[in-house]
């Protein structure tokens, strides 16, 4: 019908639109409380305001996952809704904390677009940022989707593609202002281990699972107002909804608490692929590989670049066969840069 | 037992009578967030702080459903626990906004009792009324239903049916202190459309639907203290819990976001009906018809009343058969008045 | 993997050993939105801030089992993440009301051990407290658990067994400051009766029954950081998730509002059983016995000793069968102070 939003298609985006997001939203204590219910999150910056503000934060932050989801939902409506498939991720940085009574909206920039050789769909990369109440950009990043074309007859557009970063270099990685480990607690925290026990290429696996149930997902997902029917309505897919996958993302970081407790704050986002669908039913695990580490300029505060790898149960440390393609049983493979003590 | 609430039958309810239901309950920004975790809301007056500031308001009020569903849960344990059939709601109006930190609380007045020719049972009519935490009355609204009778020997009463508006009169309505959408935010809303593209007889196809679960109508049920047994004991009733007819009506006024998103603030509820039973596995769209338009006397602040229909999946736009019953397929046929930019 | 968190094993537990539970918490009007959306909440105290401050306190408080629960699961995994079984409760006492933004830690010391004559496996006692952010004890408990060994070649340690009050005396509750019933609201609380109207032996049935949903222990447990693998992952135990004993605890102690909505706050917690495990899908239902009675010494206040029983279904009042082992369909048997107006 005329006034629902039927969603944009391909020859919709052209390079250089600015897409302003519905919706703003101001996130609060519920918001806190509803993702320690939603996820096994542990993190102690993100739990205790005592922590936090010993870290030297004024309070503790809305869980930087919890800030993404948001500013990622309202993009939703106008990025995915015909999208066939998310593609990837970059240059993701976090650079403001989100606190209790702040208020979120979302913006993106379309910096690519690339028709693919079938004529029925294309490939949009757009930049999303995500302001607070006072206009600062508390969170960017860069992802792009493969959309339909409505009319396959519509011309293709000249062909963009962006150069994004492999991954952010430690001095693009933005520390918030004031942070402080000089008195971390690392028995309040739950890990004795710090930045200088963590070896490039060490792995982790992460032990503990969780089995996914369908109000769980559908809770989660439209708390961060991203209502995208293939998440909520089994009529439009019989086989199953889909579960968002930004749910696996914040399932298997906080899965990750057993053995990385003090990768306290997430900064970058280097790249990340739902290499599989993933259906209620299936019990999340989750290994981490050390991949680079880093110093931030800041006394006491360390980087870890981390691979955080989320699996349907399976075995630790296995990720892709001998063609290169992700394992069945792989859901995420996400490659982020978290902070910890010195 | 002696000490828990049988619940009232026909024959204790009199005219006249006032009934303060139990248990006030402060409701806060939990009880927000935990409202967009279980319905697809995006309403932004509800949603953002700022864009209600924006709106002339001092913060985002609670949500207009949620507050009646608050101030509905106090009346089951006095009016319901004992009811055969949710028979209709009238004259339901929304006095004043309610925003975290205020605490609500009920009282009925008994304002019509007619005994059913079958001796056993008979209709009780009650006003309720929502106060907060300066008697201020917030939420006000009829309601009837059939209760039994607890001995079937005692006399009926003095037959007294209420007479009640088939709807609320424009003039009845009344739009929150300080209300003004002179510099409302389209983009923000999510919708370009305003009150004057919505034509009398417009019907709309919200398009979304959400497959609801066991746990999600339970959490959103106990969220407003009410307790029926009937919703959450499945010993008591096999063939599966019911649905609180609340969860399908906050369910189908969500999903009406997707083409009456400016549809801020629900100011007036005409009448309804629960016209088939829910229950857990079904799948819940919706429709609305524009019913009627109205000034409020407010510059800029216009009223649309709307038919908000809830189906198991199923087309829209049908709802009764030639015989004038609902379809077996219809869920939910309520009539409200909505505050919308003019 | 020398990372995550192996748990301890009977060897590891000396008795004078103090144990400091890592990730605090910070408990606000989320949690509290969240306790009444998990359970059938009515207690008005803990509904109603105008209500809380009538009864003199300055707010609502957290429920006092929603802090036991945040108290208790900073404990898992330093005391029962290898317990064989839980054991039993003592001396628990209710020290200080927990306040929306207070942030509580735990440390346990442990008071007893003894190796079984297995060989395999001991009992460890530990009384834990729970502190706020001020440093002041707000609960204390006692608790054993039957733990695994890691080599069972370790020597046996001398045997220490705590001697533990059967219940506690009246003398050893803990009126919250400035708590006072002089002008209690019995309309608004839901129930008329009174400390007086109980006699000792009088037996509720509390009616009501709530059927489980593994979406909804899960969100519960993992609100209190509760993250043993036992209630979560399904590859872990195929044979069903277990529910946390503290999920049937608060069903239980929620649904005797039908019955017992004086019993406003629990002070006193002298024993517990978790008599048979709990699984998703049974119905939960809850019967009491009034066990004792006593003044408290502040005006208006009594206390009243209560036995709470969970049921799986089944009948109310029974318990034991004729050998004194637990019925099957008994889950839970606490024995609790709670304070009531006079």
């Amino acid at each position: 019908m005329a006034k629902t939003n039927p969603g944009r298609f391909f020859e919709d985006y052209s390079v250089g639109q600015v897409l302003h997001h519905a919706v703003p939203r101001t996130v609060t204590d519920g918001e806190r409380a509803l993702y320690h219910a939603l996820y096994p999150a542990r993190h102690a910056l993100y739990s205790s305001d005592e922590f936090a503000r010993n870290c030297g934060l004024p309070q503790s932050p809305i869980d930087d996952l919890a800030a993404f989801h948001v500013v990622f939902g309202k993009t939703v409506p106008d990025v995915s809704l015909n999208a066939v498939a998310n593609l990837g991720y970059a240059e993701g940085r976090w650079l403001k904390p989100v606190y209790p009574g702040d208020t979120l909206r979302s913006e993106s920039e379309v910096i690519g677009v690339k028709q693919n050789s079938n004529g029925k769909t294309g490939v949009v990369w757009v930049r999303t940022r995500g302001l607070n109440q006072r206009d600062e950009v508390v969170i960017e990043y860069v992802r792009w989707v493969m959309v339909r074309k409505s009319n396959p007859d519509a011309p293709a557009p000249d062909t963009v593609v962006p150069e994004l970063k492999q991954a952010l270099e430690p001095q693009d990685l933005v520390v918030p202002q004031g942070l402080n480990f000089s008195s971390y607690e690392f028995v309040q925290a739950g890990e004795a281990h710090r930045w200088g026990d963590y070896a490039i290429g060490e792995k982790i696996d992460h032990v503990d699972g969780v089995t996914v149930e369908e109000a769980e997902h559908m809770l989660a997902t439209r708390l961060w107002q991203n209502t995208a029917k293939v998440h909520f309505d089994l009529t439009f897919r019989p086989e199953g909804r889909l579960i968002y996958g930004g749910h696996v993302i914040s399932m298997a970081r906080t899965l990750s608490f057993n053995g990385l407790a003090n990768a306290q704050m997430i900064v970058g986002l280097n790249g990340g692929a739902h290499a599989n669908p993933c259906f209620s039913g299936y019990t999340i695990k989750a290994w981490s590989e050390v991949l680079d580490k880093a110093e931030t300029g800041i006394p006491g505060v360390g980087a870890v670049r981390l691979r955080l790898v989320a699996t349907k149960g399976g075995e630790p440390f296995e990720l892709k066969n001998d063609d290169g393609r992700y394992l069945p049983n792989v859901l995420l493979d996400l490659d982020y840069w978290a902070l910890m003590p010195v």
